[in-house]
């Protein structure tokens, strides 16, 4: 008996988010590890009996080391149990997922991948507007705005960042942007270039604040609250606006 | 009455990869406009009666221009009718949403997009990486391989698409990829860079084939299938393989 994990997505937050997939999955686990941002009611379409097991960031104790959680799910998998590893946005998009699969790969652990809604997808689709667009927007790219030690990367990519014909995505962005959006001024990126700050994205408390990359970097700048949000600009305008 | 339009994203193909909402909207909807990729069993969640409409460029016939696909949509949506425009993948990326959504707006027409599970995504899902790697690929990005006319854009950011620390997802790429690896190595990145072609993912014939970019064009050079397919490049290898 070696067990099975499956990474399951579970969207932004919203439980309708979820894929029929993921839903059936929670439904059959016996073990369930969570980090915060996925909790709440996606974590009650589990079975009554589950093990549910906070592991991630943001349950308002220390931050377990990610090797700590690489064991526990080892350590459950291996006693034969169906293990879920419940990621929040698409588990391939910084999830930090490659660590926990090496840690599988190295114990003969076999897992399973279920893709869902990226962050990303649902704030577009909340602010109505597309992440390309056939003229103006014909790539769309994902960073993130905080290193392992919280600060903005140092190996950016301007040329790719400060183009006027992308939408960018900034994860876990919010403290470093008003670093970022200097840089990118620097690197020619008009600041009146369209900037969406998107927060608490598919849970009830979700905020959509439309701006450019200047304004959102001042207002940013003066304080901000802690609710988990991605920053969208580029090419972001209503559709009726051009 | 003005109706109200969904643009409802249908996930890769899978009905399993649908979201809670998607399936529910699916199945309350008097009209469905439908692209060929998007169809099969995930129009078998439609209520029976309701108007099932192909309008995708893949539906074995002359391929209707957008303002045809708009027009349709204005006009159902203008008898009333609870309205859903399916989207292959998340419909935000490389769906031209754009352009149905101002048309919907210049008619007063409310509308709502249910974002979902990005092809993307799901590729990567199958092959069993992650999209990002905390200390390879902090990047992540989504292009198109054929403008309108069918060849390669003639606008790509090579600073951003020959940046071997991304990971590059190509969307309608097949044909012109042969171009778009010499013209990457051209830039810089190196031919043995790995290459993932996802062709079907989503569908009961989905294949998943491991190369490296010099490797890939070749083979692509010399015929293909005309299966939809993604290609993704950059930091891919098994997490076990480092």
């Amino acid at each position: 008996m070696t067990g099975h994990v499956y990474f399951v997505s579970s969207g932004p937050g919203d439980p309708d988010l979820l894929t029929i997939r993921a839903a059936r999955c929670l439904a059959e686990a016996d073990v369930v590890l969570f980090d915060d941002l996925s909790s709440g009611p996606i974590l009650a379409l589990c079975r009554p009996g589950a093990d549910l097991v906070a592991v991630g960031k943001r349950a308002g104790r220390p931050s377990p080391k990610q090797d700590h959680v690489s064991r526990l799910l080892v350590d459950h998998a291996q006693t034969g149990a169906r293990v879920v590893r419940l990621k929040s946005g698409d588990g391939g998009i910084f999830g930090r997922l490659e660590e926990e699969i090496l840690a599988l790969q190295e114990a003969g652990i076999c897992y399973e991948i279920i893709p869902g809604v990226t962050t990303a997808c649902a704030a577009a689709a909340a602010a109505g507007i597309p992440l390309t667009r056939r003229l103006t927007a014909r790539r769309v790219q994902f960073i993130t705005g905080a290193d392992t030690t919280g600060n903005l990367p140092d190996d950016l990519n301007w040329a790719a960042l400060a183009d006027p014909l992308a939408t960018t995505v900034v994860f876990m962005g919010k403290r470093t942007f008003p670093r970022l959006a200097e840089a990118l001024v620097a690197h020619g990126l008009p600041p009146d270039t369209p900037a969406l700050l998107a927060e608490a994205v598919g849970h009830p408390d979700q905020s959509l604040h439309r701006s450019t990359i200047a304004a959102l970097a001042t207002s940013l700048a003066g304080g901000r609250s802690d609710k988990p949000a991605l920053i969208l600009y580029g090419p972001l305008a209503d559709p009726a606006e051009g």
